[in-house]
């Protein structure tokens, strides 16, 4: 196994970072990675914003329900998918309108997504920690307004990054089987029912024995906190067909 | 600069492949490594097909407008937004029914986003080449009988893996300040203009003069084909509010 898929499949998620700084450097090296991954026919539908502000990120933290490694981590990025750009440039020759139709809506949100993980990938190969914040779209309209995002433009999630001050349990992810699938989609009950076991287990070594649960009940705790506003929201922001 | 950024900060889609086969142990790093990639809540809400039926890679290559390489590539997989394995988890607890709401259409393809970007950086690491196929889309109903998905799953692009049999130029990317903003989302439109000279530039360099065109031509190009059917197949699938 190369040092690469190493580094890929050593992942965890860090929420406690030294004082150290992320230099300018290290920076730009994980912004110049995030551009170079694909992106649907060449749009580059992304925006990254760099919260420096110290205000600003307390105002986010909150946003994202308290969490307050958003405040505390070296450098903040919000991921945001942006049609805006594509928009402005192709008025420049013609009037058809960029709507935010699903597809587009799509392109974008996977192209924010795609460059986001080589920005993580780039950040670990550098020794730091990274976790996403899925939590900012608990607020999304408040993040929208505080950043100054215009019409066609979201945030999908924030990224914390900084040196590691913790080192946490890897988190077993699903048999491989329970997501792969040759020619045809199959149901495999049975790696879910193993993967149960297998949570089960590593949430009683995490928690000293607190806490009994498997995945399919974190699942169906999930369902009850269905972030039903976001479709209002994007519809808000011009992604009218969402 | 370290040799994984390096990797990242190399990429360019390869669409030519040599008959090598990719081996069961290298798709078994790739797979593993894209299990590794963060996920919202653990839902892993992703699912991965292996197309290594020949009949069905053929039709999926005319699915995705008759790119060829679809067909000839030496391992084809198609990336699936899926929230059916989570909405089956969640019944064995409850009875909350699991939308394909507009949040939890974000969270299923950016799963898989990222699942999928980890599955790229490995098959680079291996000296394999990948490009990704967003043409599923253009037939999205039809790949998804041919593949038998359920409810609660759809495809977002395929990805073609193999040894590379080209050294393409790599494309140049917007100018960072482009999709860089600090604290707060600015226009740059000189950043765009001066970045439509760069592709004049490597447009007319790879066509051999024959191609005189701007990135913002290019956008406005890509408005007149809108895929505008996502929404109505998206809708079948029981993504129902997106």
């Amino acid at each position: 196994m190369n040092e690469i898929i190493q580094l890929l499949q050593n992942h965890r998620s860090i929420r406690k970072f030294t004082d150290q700084a992320v230099t300018v450097e290290q920076l730009k090296d994980i912004l110049v990675s995030a551009q170079a991954a694909s992106t649907s026919s060449n749009m580059q539908a992304y925006s990254v914003i760099h919260v420096s502000d110290s205000e600003l990120k307390s105002q986010l933290a909150a946003f994202a329900g308290n969490q307050n490694y958003v405040s505390e981590c070296p450098v903040f990025l919000v991921w945001c998918a942006d049609l805006q750009r594509y928009s402005q440039a192709s008025h420049q020759h013609a009037d058809t309108p960029i709507s935010g139709n699903a597809e587009n809506f799509i392109i974008a949100t996977v192209d924010a997504a795609l460059a986001a993980q080589n920005a993580a990938i780039a950040a670990e190969s550098l020794g730091l920690g990274v976790v996403y914040i899925g939590g900012l779209r608990n607020k999304p309209a408040e993040v929208s307004q505080l950043l100054g995002l215009p019409q066609l433009v979201y945030p999908i999630f924030g990224m914390c990054i900084g040196v590691p001050d913790q080192e946490p349990l890897q988190r077993p992810r699903l048999p491989l089987e329970a997501v792969y699938h040759e020619n045809r989609y199959t149901d495999n009950e049975e790696a879910v029912r193993q993967y149960d076991e297998t949570i089960r287990d590593y949430m009683n070594v995490r928690t000293g024995g607190k806490v009994d649960t498997t995945w399919s009940k974190e699942m169906a705790g999930k369902a009850l906190r269905p972030r039903e506003h976001m479709k209002a929201f994007l519809n808000s922001q011009g992604f009218g067909e969402v």
